[in-house]
């Protein structure tokens, strides 16, 4: 393990984390309030902090897919460790252990929240709270290497741990101008929904909040009742941000670039789509009588299916009312998830579509055993590797998502209520169903589930196998015992 | 595809069922009842259609795996459709899909029930509902293997069809033989039970029910309570029965020729047994003050952990009223499962095993690339093909149950509910929770969601292929017109 590597680059995480802080600061000093103090100091800190730790270059360039693994396993523990801090110090969330789960819960872009009224917020807060939203989306080392281009091929290593995914590869030839490229293209959508929500008469401060939470597929929002009481205009707007949101970014660059005809024609966009029309009908019929109009129906239920779908998380309406079908497709909704290569989280949808084919395929072959197998995505052939890892991370995520549900259940919720905490927290949703809904929270969870919900997310965003690397000391030693 | 062949066989298969029903019908003559003769008719009727059947030799010998996926699902399905007669002729179960519901349960040995009364039922009919288990349990095709000993190589495509799980192969060269032995076993444990039983003091009747729906893995029984009202010792010997019943028969073909030392090295064994103890001791301490004192809080959990890991489905105690913790160990070992080899449904302790071995080794792959990947099971290493339909056997689980529970939760069951019973008919366990628990039943389904729960009982029992075999034409056509 390469020791000196690893702090070298979490050490430009944390400065680029003071960096952010002090950008936070900005705020509260814009709106007079003394909680930007604890912004700029932590700020000025971090980056000191940071900044010493980057002075000593790496012994030895030595770098493989572990160094990548834990590097990027480490920089998101420091960064939420480190992005708590000043949540305890303005005395808004005094709990350490509540305020590290918010900016996890905010990192990750899961949006579960531990607060019963988030209005009580000073702004400084609340922008921290949504723009650890906007960081985490698109990754913050990917922002490490869009503003510093190191040299040596470990870059590669270090994009694939934080953004995985069957589909995310390079655009260019040259790592820094990808990240720079994504970065841009995540910067001017957000930039456009900005400018939408002000035409739909929103305040500046809100909107660029609810962005910033749109972006990330994050879900944190501002208000107690989450999406309820805004307007019909301001609701559509973020239900077709969120969509995009939830597209591969690749698309926006191909369509950039004038190659926009054969981008359109991916299998995995279609599908995504796909499933949005068609799900967002399903839940239209099935509810039928529960709002006052077809509008308001279909509103609704196109708001809740992008929101889950994306894992973004918010809601426009309280969805632990619908009829069980429709909440049936909303927990489908939720393992589904984004596209690969979106901001979005849960399983993906092209890990979805490359299982369901492999089905068709394993089927066929059973029937007929000389049949060729081949499962065929985006026209071109899925190796046998990559299925192997596809339907290899399945089983991981099983057996992350029972061991969790088995401790959280110790606590004093029911089966709904423990199965969709760990379905929102390992997909990066955020509200669940009965009392962690829409219109509820996680407060109540004891400290040892909300660990458990911390190593969901965070597990959840990386795509499990950073932090599995991370632990294997410990899972080695464990499985050794066992084998005794 | 051979379809003289086809119908020889199901045509072997009816006129068994037809042996069955006489043998069955004795029950009613000795009770004195009636409704003995639904069941002689039925019974007669059943053996001439069979044996007219069979008459007609098949045309060719030809015989792939196809052939034997067919054979196999099609005779579970006129089992049941004729097995589900009776009970709407003797008027005891009036309603024809609810008669093919419960019979479907009992020879898939499911155990989940549609009656709210069994005790009503007449003696004969109560037999034909627990014998439906003892036959299902070891599969009736095999007992046609074993009585009929056919030549040609094609049985072991039925064997597998019907029987299947990594660990299922030939004890002795000859086919027929391995399923007299299977058999020879299966009925002396039964009457080990049956004896056990009458030494606690339940009547002849009672006993030879009990041992027939615990043989079979089942779950249904006579009283309207389960098993709540039995003595302690009924308890304690039909728990430990079931605990035998779920584990791999080769082991005690081992034993019986005295390789014992060797078959208890397994580590299937070792790992099922190990399960039981945990899950047993960690319901015990989550359950204190449940119960009046600790041996009645070990007993119920030992009974209800053996029920449930097996797959059978007994109750000695509404599990419905435990904390949420002793309900989600109990969730997780309905999706473990028994032994490979065994009576009980669900993945199986094998399939799970290796899995995590799996999950460990690409882990380990991940970190050192050059390392050689190997799984190891039973000290022998699992090939990448074995691997690889285990893996594909999850991914097709997890479809099957996903699909099964949007239909499901169309009706008007909760999501608790809505997800325990596609858990509780598809790995074939019985009871699920809540409306559906122990002292539940499935009754007030709509009719689509009693047809989904019945192809899951027999997609579960059957794991899985053979069902998708048979219908592999409509998926054919449906993913046609999808790929347009």
């Amino acid at each position: 393990m390469n020791k000196s590597f690893i702090r070298y680059v979490v050490g430009h995480v944390i400065s680029f984390e003071g960096v952010f802080l002090v950008l936070t600061s900005i705020v509260g000093i814009l709106y007079k309030e003394s909680e930007f103090l604890p912004y700029l100091i932590c700020g000025i800190l971090y980056l000191i902090f940071g900044l010493y730790n980057r002075k000593n270059k790496p012994e030895s360039n030595v770098f493989y897919a572990t160094e990548g693994f834990v590097i990027v396993a480490l920089s998101w523990i420091f960064l939420s460790l480190l992005g708590a801090i000043p949540f305890v110090v303005t005395g808004e969330i005094p709990n350490f252990l509540d305020a590290l789960f918010e900016v996890v819960s905010g990192f990750t872009t899961t949006g579960s929240t531990i607060m019963n009224d988030p209005e009580s917020l000073s702004h400084v807060s609340a922008f921290w709270r949504v723009f650890t939203h906007w960081i985490g989306g698109m990754g913050i080392l990917v922002f490490v290497l869009a503003i510093l281009p190191m040299a040596g091929g470990y870059a590669i290593h270090i994009l694939k741990a934080e953004s995985p995914g069957p589909s995310v590869g390079k655009l260019v030839s040259k790592l820094s101008t990808t990240a720079k490229i994504l970065y841009a293209i995540y910067f001017g959508i957000t930039c456009l929904e900005v400018i939408s929500l002000l035409i739909c008469k929103l305040p500046l401060f809100d909107s660029i909040c609810i962005s910033f939470a749109t972006a990330g597929t994050g879900g944190l929002g501002l208000l107690n009742d989450g999406f309820l009481s805004y307007s019909n205009s301001v609701q559509i707007v973020t239900a077709i941000f969120m969509m995009l949101f939830g597209i591969n970014f690749n698309i926006y660059y191909f369509i950039l670039i004038g190659k926009g005809k054969e981008a359109l024609k991916s299998e995995e966009l279609k599908c995504y789509l796909g499933i949005i029309i068609v799900a967002t009908l399903l839940i239209a019929i099935n509810t039928v009588g529960y709002y006052t109009s077809a509008f308001e129906t279909l509103k609704h239920s196109f708001f809740q299916v992008s929101s889950i779908i994306t894992t973004t998380g918010f809601a426009s309406t309280n969805f632990d009312l619908w009829p069980t079908f429709s909440k049936v497709i909303i927990i489908a909704l939720m393992f589904i998830g984004a596209m690969a290569g979106s901001t979005g989280g849960g399983i993906k949808v092209s890990r979805i579509m490359i299982l369901l084919k492999d089905i068709k395929q394993n089927i066929l072959h059973y029937v007929s055993p000389r049949r060729v197998y081949l499962v065929r995505f985006e026209n071109k052939r899925v190796d046998d590797e990559s299925l192997n890892s596809i339907k290899s991370y399945l089983v991981v995520y099983v057996a992350v998502f029972v061991a969790s549900l088995l401790i959280i259940s110790l606590d004093k919720f029911n089966f709904t209520e423990s199965f969709t905490a760990v379905v929102a927290t390992l997909n990066n949703i955020g509200p669940g169903l009965e009392r962690i809904g829409p219109l509820g929270n996680f407060a109540e969870f004891s400290p040892l589930s909300k660990i458990v919900l911390i190593f969901d997310m965070i597990t959840g965003r990386l795509e499990i196998l950073p932090m599995l690397v991370l632990f294997l000391p410990l899972i080695k030693t464990v499985s050794k015992k066992l084998d005794r």
